[in-house]
C-alpha cells in the first residue's frame, strides 16, 4: 500500500513538473509571439492550453483517487493538498501566457509593445518562464527556502510592472489609449503570472515542512 | 464518527457561506468607494481583506484536519475538496474587490469613473455581489443547476466588461491615457471577480451531483 502510495505521488510529481513546463514554455512562446507580433505563434500558444487543462484535471483525479483510497495523513497529505493547488495555479499561469498570446493576436499586425518597451518586456517574459521552470524544481527537489526565493524574484517583477505603468501612464507616452490600456493589461498579466509561481512555492514549502513560509 | 464529520462539514459549510457573504459586502463596498470618491470607505474595504484571509486559512485548516481523520470517500471527498477549492477562490474574490477599493484611494480626491460610466460600474458592482451570494446560497442549498445560472449571469457581467473596454478605448474617451488605463484595470477587477464565482458554482454543482457541469 505505501509502495503503491509513493509510485503514485511521484506520478503526481511528474505531471506536475510537466505542467510546469508547459506553462513556461507557453510563456517563452507568447512573450515572443508579443514582441514579434507572430500570429502563428500566438495561435499555437492559444490551442496547446488545452493541454494544460487537460493535465490540470489529470493531476486532480489522481490527487482525488489517492485522498479516498490511501487515506493520507501528515505531510503525505499536505502534499496532496500542494499538488491540488499547485495543478490549478500553474493551469492559471498557462491562461495567462494565453491571454498574452491573446493580446499578440488582436494587435496583429500591429505590434503590441512600442520599440522602447521591448527590453522590459522581454526581461518580463524571462523572468516569468523562469519562475515556472524553478517551481518545477522544487517539486522534484528540496522546495525550502523556495517561498523566499521566489518571493525576491516576485519583487523584480513587481518593480518592472509599476515601470511599466507608470510610463504607460507618464506624460511621455505617445501612443495613444488603446495602446496604453492593451499594454497595462499585458503587464498585469505577466505580474500575475509570477504571483502564481510564488503562491504554489509557498505552498509546497509548507508541504515539505509544516510551517507556513512567511514573507521577507 | 459520522455525527461528528457532518457536525464538521455543517462547519465548514458556514464559514463558506460566511466568506460569500464577506466577499459580496466586499464588493458592494468597493464599488462605492469607487463612485462616490470615498477613501474612508475604501480604506475599510482594504483593511477588512485581512479577515477573509483568516477565514480562508480556517476553513482550510478543517479541512485538512477532517481529511486526516476522517478519510471521507466520494460525495464527502468532493464535499471537502470543493471548500478548500471555494475558500482559496472567495479570499480572491475578496482581493479583487481590495483591488476595486484600492483604485478608489489611488484616484482620491478625483473620481475614477468618470459620470457617463456610472451607472455601467454600478450594474457591475451589484450583479458582482449578487453573485458571491448566489454561492453562498448553493452552498447551504441545491447546487444542482448553480454553475449554468452563474455562467449565464458572466455573460452579462463580460458584455458590461466588453462595452467598458470599447469605450474606453473608443474615439469619444475624452479622460485621458491615465485614466483609461485605470478603469480598464478597475473593469478587468469586476469580470474577474465574477469568473471566480462562476468556478465555484462549478466545483460545488460538481461536488453534488458527481458530475462536471458544461458550460451552456
Amino acid at each position: 500500500m505505501r509502495e503503491t502510495f509513493h509510485g503514485q505521488l511521484a506520478q503526481l510529481g511528474e505531471h506536475l513538473v510537466e505542467m510546469c513546463g508547459m506553462a513556461a514554455e507557453s510563456m517563452r512562446l507568447a512573450s515572443r509571439a508579443l514582441l514579434t507580433a507572430d500570429l502563428q505563434l500566438a495561435e499555437q500558444v492559444l490551442s496547446s492550453d488545452a493541454v494544460l487543462d487537460r493535465a490540470r484535471q489529470t493531476c486532480e483525479e489522481l490527487a482525488q483517487s489517492m485522498l479516498a483510497l490511501q487515506a493520507p495523513v501528515a505531510g503525505d497529505l499536505r502534499t496532496i493538498l500542494a499538488a491540488v493547488y499547485g495543478a490549478e495555479k500553474i493551469e492559471r499561469m498557462g491562461d495567462l501566457a494565453a491571454h498574452i498570446a491573446d493580446t499578440a493576436r488582436f494587435t496583429y499586425p500591429e505590434h503590441a509593445v512600442p520599440a522602447e518597451f521591448e527590453s522590459l518586456f522581454t526581461e518580463l517574459g524571462e523572468i516569468a518562464a523562469g519562475m515556472a521552470e524553478r517551481v518545477g524544481e522544487f517539486i522534484v527537489g528540496d522546495a525550502g527556502g523556495g517561498f523566499a526565493e521566489l518571493n525576491e524574484t516576485d519583487h523584480a517583477v513587481d518593480a518592472l510592472h509599476a515601470r511599466a505603468l507608470a510610463e504607460i501612464t507618464g506624460a511621455d507616452w505617445t501612443h495613444g489609449v488603446q495602446s496604453a490600456t492593451s499594454l497595462a493589461l499585458v503587464a498585469r498579466f505577466y505580474e500575475r503570472f509570477a504571483d502564481q509561481a510564488v503562491s504554489v512555492a509557498k505552498r509546497l514549502e509548507f508541504a515539505e515542512t509544516g510551517e507556513r513560509p512567511t514573507s521577507v
